[in-house]
């Protein structure tokens, strides 16, 4: 089917699922990108629709997607209305939002090995939860919890900065206490990463069930990730500035994890 | 000295200055932001004309503010003419360029360890150079060389992404083949980040006079840094993605370049 008019209404839908708002009310998810929903079908995630503007497609993406079985052709102006600022590479769905619960994250982990845990407080730029999916899949974590969140899980600027990977790697939300709770009671270690931490990173044992717990650049984390069963962990900074990108601080952290389990170390 | 009109010839001036071609022409940086601007002349940048606007600053800033010699204070419509988008804390410079030459860079170089340097090559967006910044002044790096640059050195999104360590890092910018001649003469092991690398990164061996290479996400490293004298490694990608950003690789690298030095290994 081609779509040829701005004013079709799925393409006025689509534009409406720009705003927060609405994709909470209709439980809906957009997907910027052929990498992006190309990673979501295969995840298995409930993709509803696919547009897609033939111009704009590179040739790899043409041949992907003569293999689906059915899509919304739209012109290079339809397509443009609808796309995320200079994302143009002419693939975009809309998708239901599939947000597990905490305990069904935690009851699904991989129980051949230790889980490993990534849990974010606070964190605000979706484009630094995106980039923390990525760390996270690239060193095999088991699963992202987002506490106390304030954006949407899946906002589009977090599946676009995560290139996908937010379809692989299990993610939910849920409150802090809710999570420190259940963190403690299937006895995962808690590592907060604080600015002030007692512990150098690289002395934290990871080897055991674990989580690496990062607030906000701005706020850090609240009490909620402080106190008696957390283990406060920082990282050495050398030069003028006393703190890294919360993302940047993450990926440190995760393979930091990655390299004692592997026991890839030259000392 | 109070700045009210919009028209006013510094102003006009400044808001010329966000063109790349205009600061190449004239030697001229921007620098955004209270902490940049203090981080710079903390390190001796030659800083030439603050502009200030109390209506937007902090009361840190203020107290900071009233301590230097001279300034030009303006008013918040002049402020967002001359400010970079959002970044509205009322503080201002301009300041020459100051570009060191590889081999300043490397004469300079503290002689009581072993330097451990960061190569970028082709690496495009000013933003990954400042988060890179950010963790090469984290982990103590000697110096950041910014080989075959695609932007100038001091733009101002890589001022502000590094958060004004910039200013104390060393930083040059070279040609590829230059700075693998020069590294090489000086006995300095280069480790290239590579997609498909032959060594596990925690295997190389950063105790030496080490040098971190990496290339462009997009594109990678060329043949400068290929070949004889190159050691190539890899980062472990355990989920879908291929690879992760630059300035999550460098990161990751650097830390495990000071983790072999501090010997802060669990294992």
């Amino acid at each position: 089917m081609l779509i040829t008019s701005l004013q079709n209404p799925r393409i006025r839908e689509i534009v409406r699922l720009r705003q927060g708002r609405k994709r909470r009310q209709t439980g809906k998810v957009l997907i910027d990108g052929q990498r992006e929903v190309c990673r979501a079908l295969r995840s298995g995630f409930p993709v509803r629709e696919i547009y897609a503007c033939p111009e704009l497609m590179s040739d790899e993406a043409h041949a992907w997607m003569a293999k689906l079985p059915d899509l919304f052709e739209v012109t290079p102006d339809v397509f443009r209305k609808i796309a995320y600022g200079e994302r143009e590479d002419g693939v975009l769905a809309v998708a239901d939002s599939q947000e597990k619960t905490l305990d069904e994250v935690l009851d699904e982990l991989p129980t051949d090995r230790p889980p490993l845990l990534g849990v974010l407080e606070g964190v605000e730029k979706p484009g630094n939860i995106g980039a923390i999916l990525r760390s996270a899949d690239g060193a095999g974590f088991s699963a992202l919890i987002v506490a106390d969140p304030k954006t949407d899980l899946f906002n589009p600027n977090t599946i676009r900065a995560s290139l996908g990977t937010i379809f692989s790697v299990p993610v939910c939300t849920a409150s802090a206490m809710e999570v420190r709770h259940a963190l403690r009671q299937r006895g995962i270690t808690m590592y907060a990463a604080i600015v002030d931490g007692a512990e150098h990173y690289t002395h934290a044992d990871f080897t055991g069930p674990s989580a690496v717990i990062l607030g906000s650049e701005a706020w850090g984390l609240t009490e909620a990730f402080r106190g008696e069963g957390i283990h406060p962990i920082f990282l050495p900074m050398l030069g003028i500035a006393d703190s890294l990108n919360v993302s940047t601080t993450a990926a440190i952290l995760f393979y930091e994890a990655l390299r004692q389990r592997n026991g890839d170390s030259t000392q």
